[in-house]
């Protein structure tokens, strides 16, 4: 299988590194040729060729099996006056490639449960999968600006059409049947039309083709709220571009350590997009520092939902299970006690694989 | 002064009934001359007129002093079906009124602590007053519907203009100076075209108009993550229509406490709109044990604001604090232990008060 690494900017290529550490050595262990790829996204790429995503970066990811991102982004290409930046290169590659499914799992591991802001009663038991769709929404709709002075007005539409909605229904549906069998939509179908339409082609795809599993919908501000007082009642959770950017960042925060969370970027075929969901940490990029994990754990759904190598995802994910128990932690989950390098994290997966 | 009762749904006309009660103490103590009109809004207003928002409402807000209002909404009306909806009446009286503002402070009370489930190092010293924009942005947007099969497709516009940026950012910057001197704008300007705008615009007042301001600027998703790992480091926080939707409603879970939460809505003149920040909870409509004290605590912020009369505010203020103090629980605070019925809270904030 040929996987393309896209390290990005600031920590990305260093934790990169390390997921890259981990697929190799279950290349070994499990008897697999990947074969690896870097080519340029972010910040880096428009400092190297002045475009966020190079043409030469969308040919390499369409003809790979996977994609394997770090980060993009920091305050280099910060001015908001820049002709690009370097989250451009990101929300194109999601468009090039199709990736309308983003997939969040926020996921506690018990070794870490002390590091959640909320208390462990109400915490407890937290296994949500999100789906965030990624490529409409207000994210693509026509914008404009007009005017000027106190009357200038910028406008920028929401638009979902009843396929967009069928398609991501269908596989957090089918993701629900996998797991506890409940699906939750959530939308603002009081105030939105889109969200009404999404609201009714919602309901039809789970009527007509998944009338067994358990299906309810939530406004977006009702489960803003929810994810903080009852987050463990929820399994699958699906929703639309912008609801689903400001849910899943709030949900991240749940287990009190980002540093552990990865993400999939799924087309209807074609190559997955996996990257942590943590930013670029310009502030100790270099350092050697960063958590690596989430990366790791990207890989290990790459493993999954790109190349169907399920015992392999377990492996690595058995594995970090076993490096927390061991009392290995980076920095930002050592809450003030002794931490490691991300190298040596790196390091402590591989063996512990082997 | 003349103040327009607007009970609504649900629990509405109890809690209503319950700041009735101690506006009208606050009256008798203070030597002012409050009349009360009732009128109606919502799903009650639907059942009598078919109208959410009937004529005589509005002209009644219209030559009120203030409006206190109660809930509106719940399960009869919520055929998605239907010609229209309770919340129709809330969105076209902030329209009608010009109520561009909406006030949310977020604050715990000491003696609630435990209810939050926030760990008590990350919640303690809260104190956040939102500013919602709540006549703008995508709530008020064109929409539309065309196509049809998987092609159908429905869109509505996010519009903001330089304007209603700056009045709101305006009312931001100076109920900053009147508290920590903070403020901070929420927006997602790296990829919405009104977001970008809105940043621009606000950037303008705060250093033209505010240069004393500590101002700073922050994306909407990081925004959702900061409100639940570091909520006590914000002031003053001011943001868009859907997205205050949002975080308002994320924030209001962090004191554990939504039945204590006011708000308030405000316009450049006219009356303002206080009301609780809790729905209508049909659930418990009409058993006597829904908490009066958000409904008695936006009489508090109504003499503040649109009465002008702040010592009455805090006299309100105070005797809910010195209640709980004494012990007194509604159910939603009592957290399993003994609680008393809406009335005899009333009764209590109101024994306080003489
Ligand atoms: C960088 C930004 C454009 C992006 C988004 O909003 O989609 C990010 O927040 C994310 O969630 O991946
Ligand atoms: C009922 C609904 C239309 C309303 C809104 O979204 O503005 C409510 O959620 C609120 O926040 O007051």
């Amino acid at each position: 299988a040929s996987i393309v690494l896209l390290p990005g900017d600031g920590i990305g290529p260093e934790i990169t590194q390390q997921a890259k550490r981990v697929l190799e050595t279950i290349g070994e262990i499990f008897g697999h040729e990947f074969t690896y790829q870097s080519h340029l996204i972010g910040g880096i790429a428009i400092d190297e060729t002045g475009d966020p995503l190079p043409e030469e970066t969308v040919q390499a990811c369409r003809h790979s099996d996977a994609i394997l991102l770090g980060a993009v982004g920091g305050p280099k290409w910060d001015d908001p006056s820049a002709k690009t930046r370097p989250e451009a290169g990101l929300l194109k590659i999601r468009k090039e490639l199709g990736l309308f499914a983003n997939l969040r799992p926020i996921k506690l591991f018990d070794q870490l449960i002390d590091a959640s802001p909320l208390r462990r009663e109400i915490i407890e038991g937290t296994d949500i999968l999100f789906l965030r769709e990624l490529t409409g929404g207000i994210y693509f709709g026509e914008s404009s600006r007009s005017g000027s002075g106190v009357d200038e007005t910028a406008s920028q539409a929401m638009v979902y059409s009843v396929g967009e909605v069928e398609r991501i229904v269908r596989l957090a549906a089918q993701a629900a049947k996998g797991r506890d069998n409940r699906l939750t939509s959530v939308d603002k179908a009081n105030v939105l039309e889109p969200s009404r339409l999404w609201r009714q082609a919602a309901a039809r795809v789970m009527a007509e083709e998944f009338p067994e599993v358990q299906y309810d919908v939530v406004l977006v501000d009702a489960m803003a709220m929810h994810l903080i007082n009852r987050p463990s009642d929820f399994d699958v959770v699906v929703t639309g571009n912008m609801f689903g950017d400001i849910l899943t960042d709030e949900a991240s925060m749940l287990p009190g350590s980002l540093g552990m969370l990865p993400s999939a970027s799924l087309g209807s075929d074609g190559p997955g997009l996996y990257e942590p969901i943590h930013g670029s940490a310009p502030d100790i990029a270099g350092k050697g520092i960063a958590n690596p994990l989430a990366t790791i754990l990207a890989a290990a759904m790459l493993l999954r939902h790109s190349l169907n190598a399920e015992p392999e995802a377990v492996a690595i994910e058995t594995a970090v299970g076993d490096v927390l128990a061991a009392g290995l932690r980076t920095a930002d989950i050592a809450r003030g006690g002794p931490s490691v390098s991300t190298e040596a994290m790196g390091d402590a997966v591989v063996n512990q694989l082997k």
